[in-house]
């Protein structure tokens, strides 16, 4: 290895949440005090950054303005959806050589995973000394190895908070109310609108996920059902549910991709909507008052409401990752949060092995949900709690079914 | 008047808002405190309950529940949309005269605002020995005679942070990104997105309201000169928007209409859908990554957001309401926020007429809206930050064409 790759680069890439700057700042804070570490840069928008010779030096960020960013939401070193081609590889090595780069650390889900093992594996090949180590991220909570990955507490926490209000609001004025909540593969996050849950009556009252497969005329019924007995229906809806074939309902209203073959699912309220006119048509016009919403981005970007255990452990899981990398044990590996067992919430930060968390996805497990196939379990709710943290708390005098 | 009919009677009604609690429990705990005051009635679902006999003994309710209720989002005793026939005020007045209240306090928008100025002038002909007044309520700060209303604050607040977060979440992945904001008559709500403005190249980088006409062609040119120079575009959209015409954009997708007359436009995605659809026509394809959200309920319901300027005031206004009620200088009338002329932010609270508030609204004030038509003035900055407060700090390293 040459003498002067002693250099540490870091970046971004994927959907941004509200925690993913607490990674990127427990790295770079790690790194400066680190004597192995020479130079500390930031590539803009991912591997796009490296590419383009777009870095910037870390060190010259004063540690005021990196705690500020590290509680901002969004990527702050901008992020970027690019699989790198081996050619871009190629390219990658040669920007790395020429900054003197040893050490590389990508933040993202497991689509920047697959691009940190992909990157991992040519360099192997290419013979190229880079360590290449994965920090996980992604508010869909779908990351294999992972008992939950950073960034899913805080947007699990919006959405908890969003459903409180929201159900607050229709016991008001009453009606259906259908809530389209993020999660391409995994219901982790539309199964966390649970969590506003706090006394008998209150939505939502059902909640649908990609995990079982979503009929318009069971949904109907279930709505007509849960009218009968509430006077009002509180829907959460996962924007990945799909049919007993598997093919995503959205699907009929989209059909963006981007370059790791994923739909577009976020950024349009044609799912709500579809469902809110099926419902109509469905119960023959006798739901009148129906309401949809789609969380949209604000489910990871929202500020001030990410939650405290996940902030934490996103920086820790940050720090994990420096240090496995710059430890010499690894060429390449992601960190990944296990719980332990016992009563206290507590977790590990292990190493594992890149592919064991690229492309790939997990789903919620069977154990989160219930028999009927629209809500979860309790043990869902007590594996959520404590990643969100303490809800608001509210007080009401009157309700439609109540 | 009869010797009995000293009680007092209060409802919510129209849209709930975040503090519209506040409101409630101010003129509660007044009138618990007023020897004049005898039973203190809460009607379920606004004059619906009067009517369907369903009310709830608020003295029974402790003082630490009120306040929990102040605290907590959408309308705790239920809403109503119900604009009521000479028929409906006849049987209003008998429930009255049964429960012996004399004073009565309706708390909401223009439309509740309409409500009680039918009722009051009813009362006025049957001879009946009602005070009728009426507390502002509306997070579309559409009410006249008012320097603004109470929600306003707390759902600007909502908006703001929103767009905090968007942006900065529009400044890691780029492309166009669409949010469409409540806001029937007036774009005050959707204005107030230009406050999570803190550098240069900060969104929402254009402003859509409903005070002027709203044209596809230049939506599209205005999007391409704005990523020209940004490199992306965050844009904020009025759900109210219309053509030269006056007619809504939003007609094009809804038709449901509620008692007062209103068009729906909340609870559907639809007019984002559509402007995104637009803007890859008009531009033929050359804006590519276009998302749009609607912000919907969240606005008026998200917990824990709330302005603190805007629940003091909230709860000024319901106080002042009651006392005006029970002063006995008046039959009927509403309260409306006065901002005071100086450099420091302060209100009154003054009586006026019911019927200069019920059912018109107001609009933006044109000083308050720029040039460009696409935009809002430094005066209407100054006029919406002390009703917001302080907002979130953020910090970036990067950003597209920043």
């Amino acid at each position: 290895m040459s003498k002067e790759a002693n250099n540490f680069l870091v970046a971004q890439s994927g959907g941004p949440s509200m925690v993913i700057n607490q990674s990127l700042v427990g790295a770079v804070l790690a790194a400066a005090e680190d004597k192995r570490v020479g130079a500390i840069y930031g590539a803009r928008h991912g591997i796009r950054g490296i590419l383009d010779g777009d870095t910037i030096d870390l060190r010259d960020v004063s540690r005021e303005r990196l705690e500020r960013i590290a509680a901002t939401p969004s990527s702050a070193l901008g992020s970027v959806r690019m699989k790198p081609t081996p050619e871009d590889c190629a390219r990658i090595f040669a920007r790395l050589r020429e900054l003197g780069v040893r050490w590389f650390l990508y933040i993202g889900g497991n689509d920047s995973a697959e691009t940190a093992d992909i990157i991992g594996r040519e360099a192997e090949k290419a013979g190229e000394e880079l360590v290449c180590f994965h920090v996980p991220k992604t508010i869909d909570n779908d990351l294999r190895e992972n008992d939950h990955t950073p960034g899913f507490g805080s947007a699990a926490r919006f959405v908890a908070s969003a459903f409180i209000g929201d159900d607050l609001d229709n016991r008001a004025l009453g009606g259906v109310k259908i809530n389209i909540v993020m999660g391409r593969n995994a219901g982790f996050l539309t199964a966390a609108s649970a969590l506003a849950r706090r006394a008998p009556g209150d939505g939502p009252h059902l909640i649908y996920l990609p995990e079982r497969p979503f009929s318009a005329k069971r949904f109907a019924d279930d709505v007509m059902r849960c009218i009968e007995r509430h006077g009002r229906c509180v829907v959460a809806v996962s924007e990945g549910i799909a049919d007993e074939n598997g093919v995503l309902i959205a699907s009929q209203f989209s059909n963006e991709r981007d370059s790791h073959g994923n739909l577009q699912l976020g950024g349009s309220g044609a799912l709500g909507d579809a469902l809110a006119a099926l419902l109509k048509r469905e119960t023959d016009g006798a739901v009148k008052r129906v309401r949809a919403d789609t969380f949209g981005y604000l489910q990871r970007s929202f500020p001030g409401i990410a939650s405290a255990v996940d902030q934490e452990e996103a920086r820790k899981a940050g720090i994990a990752a420096f240090e496995a990398a710059v430890s010499g044990k690894w060429r390449s590996g992601s960190i990944a949060i296990r719980r332990k067992k016992g009563k206290k919430y507590a977790v590990t930060f292990d190493v594992v092995p890149l592919r064991s968390v690229a492309k790939e996805t997990r789903s919620m497990p069977d154990d989160f949900i219930a028999e009927n196939g629209h809500d979860v379990t309790d043990a869902f709710l007590a594996y959520a709690r404590p990643l969100v943290g303490e809800l608001p708390v509210k007080a009401m005098l009157s309700g439609i079914g109540r």
